[in-house]
């Protein structure tokens, strides 16, 4: 995609985009004549967000863009210096200047692939000094893109395949990139659901997520445009031409208002209760969409004003050939109104003899979080598209997904944190993970071993480590498959990314391969991660032997 | 600050980072000849964050660097193109290529205000089809900065003027810029204290925000840094000169290990337990930081590795005439540690005579949110500083302030939305703010009336309506001071912005003045903001009138 290649959409994170101890670390290991000795990070999540059993991986695509940008400039350098202390030997400045990620090592979950607590979703491997910097971008970069990733496929799950998901909420999101990531992955976030119904999200209100990563894009209208109008405002051209292209064009709003007299008539109100200012709004956005006309019906009154207004204007397009597609309603009992406007469709349709009203769509909106989607996606619910905004951008359940980025190993040897809380402790080693499936294809758990240990084969029984077991399990899975493919080596892109649309499809595959107790929104079930024996043997000798 | 020019820093939101919806009606205006009629809108927020009862304005720099740089670029224009009709009229693509904010103005309450519902933060006027496009990126740009400087005032609220507070979320904000507006806002939250206690967050530990927007950055060093040694590396420099550089250097390992005997007896603790890579990670750490010297404690164990091993590194380098600054733990009972670890510091400054080792800072951080920090901030805590990140940047509890841009007028005629939602009308016409200020110059409510209307004076009893009530009540204020400023007019700014630190004053002394009431983070007495009488009757008679 040329968009993609645009300077200003990788500007979105660069090198001092970090945490200051990134920079004193650096110089503390440069001083110690670490800088370039090679290192192994690991970055993953410790529990399943949202109190769900899974997550999705993403951000891979913003890391990539990251990693190949990554160059300190000279002002960067400059401002560590006024930092730093002023006696800092100015050969460890020289070093900085000349970093780039040519010697850094990347294998990574595929966007879109499920990823479960401990298991990496980025191995990191260069120089000390270098992959030790990266640290904050890449959590900065991944963990929010996997949270919102899988917030909407949660969301999904609970629309079912049949609704329509609208993401709209770059005005509520936090900081302007935290709009474009939240509408680009929330895309991505696909659910367990056969086609033709499309996964994750179905569009985004955010035209440069449209312009830079592809999303779909669309939209309505706002209060304020119905409000802008009085109704006295006289349009520089009121024609409007048949649909078929034939034929002279007419007044559209005179024959709205014409149109106005018969479906008052048949909703039992006056003709002067309808606002005619919301009127020539809807009038103008017809003229401007006469094959894409909405009405947002909730600015002054549903029942006595949007909804006649609506129609009025909706039957004078139809009669030039025209076929309005949607109502938007954006206050009250959205499900109640929906099914009372749909009630007005049919009876409308069959009145006029204009059978295509019936199926116009509803699109509803206001704070939808999980409990209110679950509502409007209900068993015989009329609405048919559902914006989303706040609840899928924010994560308002859980805003962060607690990411972290922790050294494995260096110069081969492994290494490990034990702390004196059990959480943090961290699995030590280059390690390689593999997700064991049954015979039906559904993952059974994901298994995690040294690098260097032969590749698991589907059908030998293998003996694993659950967290904290005292025993070791067996497990014979019926496929193997590697979880982490290489994505940078040395610096250099190992293959194309894939598009977005691909890790759609990948997000899509993997849910609907998972188990139904996995996919649950609240799972007490977790899905396992093992350990490999010698990975576990490994883990008791370090803790036997650094404890102290 | 010239960083504030890097054309870089100025990329953050860009005009399509903006709603479809924007486009489409921008197209509807233009159709029905309104693109350039003169329009009003307001943004505000409906109810104040967290269930507290104040908000703090921001996020105003943030919105004049976007207007001032507001232009579509031909790839832009392409792009709204090609979302567009196809049949749309070339000459909508020719007015947007030539849109810019010459001809916006816009009033604003200055940042560090306090802000309360329905009264502005900005008003923003021009012709309607461009200011209706700004409603996206402007609502991105405000919400989350008031919000995060809202929470940091919160945050130092509970801490009181004592502790140091550094944030360090920028690894789990909702993306880089999200990261970036933290550091920054988080900085301005001013709390009601007088100096010399800093106000807000003292620092931050996001690099970039230092670079562009001047907040004071900190950092110490991660687990990783003290896992990546073991213990065998040979610095290529193990020597450092005495603190006042005379004298000969001295081999810092070798006499951290001759201390760490005796540390080791003083604690009752065999010398072999301390782990020698934690030690050696503290030397390297020492030697490039001899005058900032600090140590983590709980990589391997807080009792018998980090304390011991950092008492031994603090007390040579102390014979060397420097000393150490500070500890940080980030597992396990952070207060209960903190006490214990005083103890031992005050045993340790009697027992070796060094008496500044009694008043190094304690630094704390691990998942600390309102009610963990009320904890660590208690009477008698020995915590010094307080690091957070997810509670202040995500903010947890309400990620989203929820702020809308709602039209109040066109071609001086006021505009109202009524709907069925008494929460969603909005209040109609072109305004001014006042806030009307008790003798002791604490804020008593806040006033808003016609932009025509006669400047409220001191002293004189005014006639003002609660919202809802049916009565109106009076008020005499001993003081009166207009809230909004005039910002940008007509695309000019009108005077130079205050800096951060200067908004940062200004949030101080704003929180300073409110009332303990209205400070506590859980109020039930909501802040006042009452409309005029001419305001309150134009109300009456729009939803008379409109009303159907």
């Amino acid at each position: 995609m040329a968009a993609e290649q645009d300077p200003e959409a990788r500007a979105a994170a660069r090198p001092l985009l970090t945490d200051l101890y990134q920079a004193t670390m650096a110089l503390g290991y440069w001083r110690a004549g670490r800088a370039r000795d090679a290192a192994e990070f690991e970055l993953f999540f410790r529990r399943c967000p949202f109190g769900g059993a899974f997550a999705l991986a993403a951000g891979l695509r913003d890391c990539v863009r990251f990693l190949r940008a990554f160059r300190l400039r000279d002002a960067d350098v400059q401002f560590l210096a006024s930092v730093l202390p002023p006696d800092t030997d100015p050969a460890f400045f020289e070093h900085l200047r000349a970093l780039d990620c040519s010697e850094v090592t990347v294998r990574a979950l595929p966007e879109g692939s499920l990823a479960f607590p401990g298991v990496p979703l980025l191995q990191v491997s260069g120089p000390l000094l270098v992959v030790q910097l990266l640290e904050t971008p890449l959590l900065c970069l991944v963990s929010y893109a996997s949270l919102v990733a899988t917030n909407a496929a949660r969301l999904r799950l609970i629309a079912g395949p049949e609704k329509r998901l609208l993401e709209m909420g770059l005005r509520r999101a936090q900081g302007p990139d935290g709009g474009l990531t939240a509408s680009t992955y929330s895309y991505l976030g696909g659910p367990p659901i056969p086609p033709p119904s499309s996964p994750g999200f179905d569009s985004s209100s955010n035209v440069l997520a449209g312009q830079l990563r592809g999303v779909p894009v669309a939209g309505t209208l706002a209060h304020s445009f119905v409000t802008s109008f009085s109704g006295s405002e006289v349009p520089p051209d009121p024609m409007l031409a048949p649909a078929a292209g034939e034929g002279p064009g007419v007044d559209l709003a005179a024959k709205a208002q014409v149109w106005l007299e018969q479906v008052c008539a048949h909703l039992g109100l006056g003709v002067q209760e309808p606002h005619p200012g919301e009127r020539a709004a809807f009038v103008a956005y017809a003229l401007a969409f006469p094959r894409a006309f909405q009405g947002l019906l909730d600015t002054y009154s549903v029942w006595r004003s949007g909804l006649p207004n609506f129609l009025a204007v909706a039957l004078a397009l139809g009669e030039l050939g025209y076929r309005a597609v949607g109502v938007r309603l954006d206050s009250g009992d959205l499900l109640q109104q929906a099914q009372e406007i749909r009630k007005v469709f049919r009876a409308a349709a069959a009145q006029f003899q204009v059978p295509w009203l019936e199926s116009v769509l509803i699109v509803v909106s206001n704070n939808i979080d999980e409990e209110a989607l679950a509502r409007l996606a209900q068993e015989g619910s009329e609405v048919n598209v559902i914006g989303i905004g706040t609840s899928v951008v924010t994560c308002p359940q859980q805003p962060s997904l607690g990411g972290v980025y922790k050294l494995v190993a260096v110069g081969g040897q492994p290494r490990m944190k034990l702390t004196e809380d059990p959480e943090k402790q961290t699995l030590p080693g280059s390690k390689a993970a593999f997700r064991l499936l049954g015979s039906d294809g559904s993952p059974l758990m994901d298994m995690l071993q040294l690098a260097e240990e032969p590749v698991p084969q589907a059908g030998q029984e293998l003996r694993v480590w659950p967290p904290g077991a005292q025993e070791p399990c067996t497990v014979r899975p019926a496929q193997v498959e590697p979880l982490l493919r290489l994505c940078l080596q040395q610096g250099q892109l190992c293959e194309p990314l894939p598009s977005l649309a691909e890790s759609r499809a990948l997000a899509q595959l993997s849910l609907s391969r998972l188990s139904p107790e996995h996919r649950r929104l609240r799972s007490p079930a977790q899905y396992q991660v093992v350990l490999s024996e010698r990975l576990q043997a490994l883990v008791n000798s370090l803790c036997a032997g650094q404890s102290p």
